[in-house]
């Protein structure tokens, strides 16, 4: 449907060796233009707007493109981590950030049958990226606004603390003389949160297992999954701190261990000034309702940003809702994200038309 | 083995329908004596001395006994609630608590081939019964005493906790338009250690299930088991009060829902002051150090109190370790609570020897 779609609008479409699928207006080789883009994979039970909003709106911007500075739609493959623990694969691939064989490795499935017959040439790097998304978050509909100039993504650090006390008998077990790793990672959670407030953006245990797990016994064990982003690398590593403080004080007061094991460390990432400038001037042109606001979740654009300036605009997702069927964005929201998105990018055409000609 | 060894005592062995095995020496059934007893199944892992110390000990009463008044020892089935998470079966079977047929569905297991031979003939109620068993805990250990007179077994009632609050990104919503079920859950927890304190005697959450339980989601669903204990039930009934007014607070609070359901509640049992005192007077005659103290944990004793009057000793838990192959009681400490079991043996045949001459 994006091939047919995309050729409908005269462009050509193309895949990269990973299955990422490119719909290109203009010589794009002789000189790299304005791509947009998001993705068309989504969770199993997710809904209908998380990453195809964006393509979709991409292809309604080919149309009266201008080819003087060529036009570039992207549909990046695997965005969700559905397959591994692992997402934004087909734009990492893209961006250079994990091999080809790497991901196809992780995603352990071959490319659709449906991209076989498409060229394989990946085009180079954009000059610009923009990318529309739903917000997957409450904010816009809380503040009334329609759309939101996005100026970065949070980087995020994942840690697990394995709490090790010890297994006793509910019944016989004075409260002084316990080593309940549940109670101690039940401290730990509550300590998440106050950093989720300050200094963190947020902060979240998602994942808790407990061992022995059974109503008659102390528990053991306690394995949590801890989640901490910020717009600044400087909050989340200052946050990341109070809470390594707040575990030791309460390891060493309860009499359990605990190891702390680094998952992941994601910087934050600044989108360009100028992208933002572009979606707010848009978004102006377009009468709509604006905010700044910073991505907690992480997208397409951040492998992007690595490539060229990027940017992303956010519409509203209703009661804040994704990644279920519940997953809403009005019509009239959807059109005006794509508005502001085919505005936006013939501002930064002209300015790339500018640039070429310099 | 038990066969063998009470039958080289002079004892006749019989079991009744569910497989519980009685030795019995005198003439039982024209005068029910002194019963003393414990359980040989243990739990898988578990060690060598829950229950079958209270049977081994009680045959090495039946050398040397004078059959005026009878003695019979029990060897109850399945007391761990190994088969399915109810536990005390043979001996609720045996004081008529539980239908022996239910009980036989509930461990969906017959008897064991080895009873086949037995004559099967329930002994009837006991005038006396005294219950050896280890402490499961640490506080003879910690109190450098040898024997413990049990004064009763706490009540205990089991609720889970259903916390609904909602699935959200982590990345995308803010801290404060969040309903995260784990950290409503983490306050529930901290309540219950406190309760445990005071006004119960413990207090614990031994089984936690988040979902959906990933690193990336903020805690949709939590279910809590919680396991609270007191030897009055009056204080007992003030601590669940307690719990569910707390639980109350944090679910308005935090804008959580939280099911409660009572899985069981299970009174408190007394044993009876002429059982205690001649448990301390044995210990007194055996030259043992005494301490009075509560099970929290359940045992066949807690049934059989139903029939006559009751007791227990309890003797050392090496770091209050049990159900685990670390589970150990020195042999200096075996001996002594065989024999303070033997000598309260005696002195309740003596009450019982007036009684039946009165």
């Amino acid at each position: 449907m994006f091939s047919a779609w995309a050729q409908s609008s005269g462009a050509q479409v193309v895949r990269d060796a990973f299955g990422n699928v490119f719909a290109i207006r203009g010589d794009w080789e002789r000189a790299p233009g304005i791509m947009l883009g998001s993705h068309l994979d989504t969770v199993p039970g997710g809904g209908a707007y998380d990453g195809a909003l964006g393509v979709v709106a991409g292809l309604s911007v080919l149309d009266d493109w201008d080819e003087a500075v060529p036009l570039c739609v992207a549909a990046f493959r695997a965005e969700e981590a559905t397959r591994a623990p692992v997402g934004r694969l087909g734009s990492s691939v893209y961006a250079g950030v994990v091999a080809c064989g790497r991901a196809a490795e992780i995603v352990r499935a071959d490319v659709d049958a449906d991209l076989a017959g498409l060229p394989v040439a990946a085009p180079s790097a954009p000059a610009r990226y923009l990318e529309l998304h739903i917000e997957q978050g409450p904010r816009l509909e809380a503040q009334k606004r329609s759309i939101a100039a996005v100026i970065g993504i949070a980087g995020y650090t994942r840690l697990r603390f394995d709490v090790e006390g010890r297994a006793d008998h509910v019944g016989s077990t004075p409260m002084t003389m316990r080593r309940d790793a549940l109670a101690a990672a039940a401290e730990i959670i509550l300590h998440v949160e106050r950093i989720g407030s300050s200094p963190a953006d947020v902060a979240t245990v998602g994942a808790l297992s407990v061992s022995p797990n059974v109503v008659g016994v102390v528990p053991a064990h306690a394995e949590l999954a801890v989640d901490v982003r910020s717009i600044t690398d400087e909050q989340r590593t200052a946050a990341v701190r109070a809470l390594e403080g707040a575990v030791d004080e309460v390891s060493r007061r309860r009499g359990v261990t605990v190891r702390t094991e680094e998952m992941a460390n994601v910087p934050a990432v600044a989108f360009a000034p100028e992208v933002v400038a572009a979606v707010e001037r848009a978004a102006e042109i377009a009468g709509a309702s604006t905010a700044r606001m910073m991505s907690g979740a992480n997208h397409d654009a951040g492998n992007l940003a690595r490539l060229c300036p990027a940017g992303m605009i956010f519409v509203p997702s209703a009661g804040g809702r994704s990644h279920t069927p519940d997953e809403y964005t009005s019509d009239e929201d959807c059109r005006l994200g794509a508005l502001v998105l085919g505005v936006a990018a013939r501002l930064l055409a002209q300015d790339r038309k500018a640039e070429m000609q310099a």
